[in-house]
């Protein structure tokens, strides 16, 4: 599991900063929080690969974190694309991406679903495909949880900007503990099936006898999964804190240091004093400082990444191209 | 004058090219040709001051045509932007800009005027904000004018791609010959006002004498104006060379080499041979192909120039950030 920084500037680009976004490599999938201009370039000079399950998120409608969306998906489809994306954002998000069908001709071949995030209503507006302004169903949430899959889930929560915006964490299910294939081997079960099912974690019959893969040290015990969380652009708030407790990365804007703490609080941004702050209070392991002001570059950034670390040590600053691997 | 190339790949942006955008810096105005993806960017590169009176031309809604709108108009605002900003291209310009303002809160303080331009009914379908979705008015054109200066036109003509295209031609109106202020000093004029009627090749009347500043050598004749078409994206065709005839530069389309021409006929695209004969039929003085495809890199690159030097020897083939002047 993989973060990569695909871009990491405030508001402008600048030579060495692209917009707001930020991929997580996670097994045979991507996820992509916030989709800034020029992201698709980002995405061939990071070598990632597109055709797998991808999902967005985009945290909120401020031009410097979606306006790189359409081309993306325009992208998608030059390149043959046949692997699903699902896009998760707030209310019109479908609105932003029909117009683009509608005037500029993007429609799909590929699976596309549009699930708008209706904060007010806690429901799920779903959208199977751009052809049509209806939604296909809404469904109720449960926890802010936006999707639960096999392996994990994904929760948002309301932050404080300018604008409605949100917060996201990617949070994995328990995972299983190491395979120990000598044992089974030892034990004589060939290989098939049921080594899956030991591998796993759960027990089997084999020759009468009931085989518990824990018991036997075939694997070990289950381990916790693994949290990330993304601020997207926001004020300190309780309920980031909330949302991203315990997490293993916390990816948190600092547009500004402490020094223009008046103009974070007047924009509704976070210095980087408030993003060590929410890190230690949420508990996180490790901290990120993303969309940064693009006045901030060598030493002055350098006393940024200061100013957070004096409060929470185990803090990185985001470069473009970043991979920070998270086990 | 001087054209500015800020992107000059086709479909996709490759590390040497851009998308889309040819930026023609005229006095103290710019026009920018098509608006690729990360054209704000560009803009910086090519260190083209923006507060300036800005005219914008999108020639279709291809997306690698005009992604970089949105981001570019939220530039301006942030760097507190005053001078005008009118953007002409076909219907359904203002959809688009206005979903921009509804869902990304797109609403700028510096005055913009869309114009979409209705070529069934020739007419201008004229937007003097993005506030209202109503339009302020209609206007009737003529002979395809969409914008008569005092010093410049701007035409249009529909052209032949695989959606509604515009290719578009600035063309400059007779300019003042020279002007001899020492020969206004010899007649005694004093520095005022009338030496600027002189300059602009106007008679004045000095102590009851009619002056006349050509018959007296105060300014030489008055010079051909300057032409500039942008094809835009095209498959050849007779009405880009009625429009472009006798161009200064012609700025062409030519995504492949004649070796794909199938594919060009295809795509309603240009080959190199197919710009470099239009460039002929018309006239033009100096030929610049752009909207290359990604596949053409250093050799195959030169097959590509020297495929249309064949046909048409005053060709170049666009870099980005390559400036042209034109005398």
């Amino acid at each position: 599991m993989e973060l990569i920084i695909l871009g990491s500037s405030a508001a402008i680009p600048v030579r060495e900063r692209n917009l707001a976004s930020t991929a997580l490599k996670y097994k045979n999938e991507l996820l992509l929080f916030d989709c800034g201009e020029d992201l698709q370039r980002s995405l061939v000079e990071a070598g990632l690969k597109f055709n797998k399950p991808l999902k967005i998120l985009i945290s909120h409608f401020h031009g410097d974190h979606i306006i790189g969306l359409p081309g993306l998906l325009f992208r998608f489809g030059l390149n043959q694309r046949t692997a699903p994306v699902t896009i998760f954002g707030p209310v019109n998000l479908f609105l932003y991406l029909s117009v683009h069908r509608k005037v500029l001709g993007l429609n799909p071949h590929y699976p596309i679903t549009v699930i708008e995030i209706d904060d007010k209503q806690k429901q799920l507006i779903i959208y199977e495909s751009l052809d049509s302004d209806l939604p296909n169903k809404k469904l109720n949430m449960k926890e802010n949880t936006i999707f639960d899959g096999e392996k994990y889930t994904l929760k948002y929560t309301l932050v404080d900007h300018s604008v409605l915006a949100f917060a996201y964490s990617f949070i994995e299910k328990k995972r299983n503990g190491k395979f120990n294939p000598e044992k089974v081997k030892e034990l004589g079960i060939p290989e098939s099936n049921l080594w899956k099912k030991l591998q796993e974690g759960e027990s089997i019959e084999y020759n009468g006898k009931l085989i518990d893969p824990i018991k036997e040290s075939i694997v070990g015990p289950k381990k916790q999964g693994r949290k990330v969380t993304y601020s997207g652009d926001t004020a300190p708030c309780e309920t980031l804190i909330e949302l991203g407790k315990n997490s293993d990365v916390l990816i948190h804007e600092a547009t500004f240091s402490k020094e223009l703490s008046d103009m974070a609080i007047e924009k509704k941004h976070s210095t980087a004093t408030d993003a060590a702050t929410d890190a230690k209070k949420m508990g996180a392991k490790q901290l990120v400082l993303t969309h940064i002001s693009s006045r901030y570059k060598d030493e002055s950034l350098l006393k940024l990444l200061e100013e957070a670390k004096e409060i929470f040590p185990n803090t990185l600053i985001a470069e473009d191209l970043m991979r920070i691997e998270i086990k």
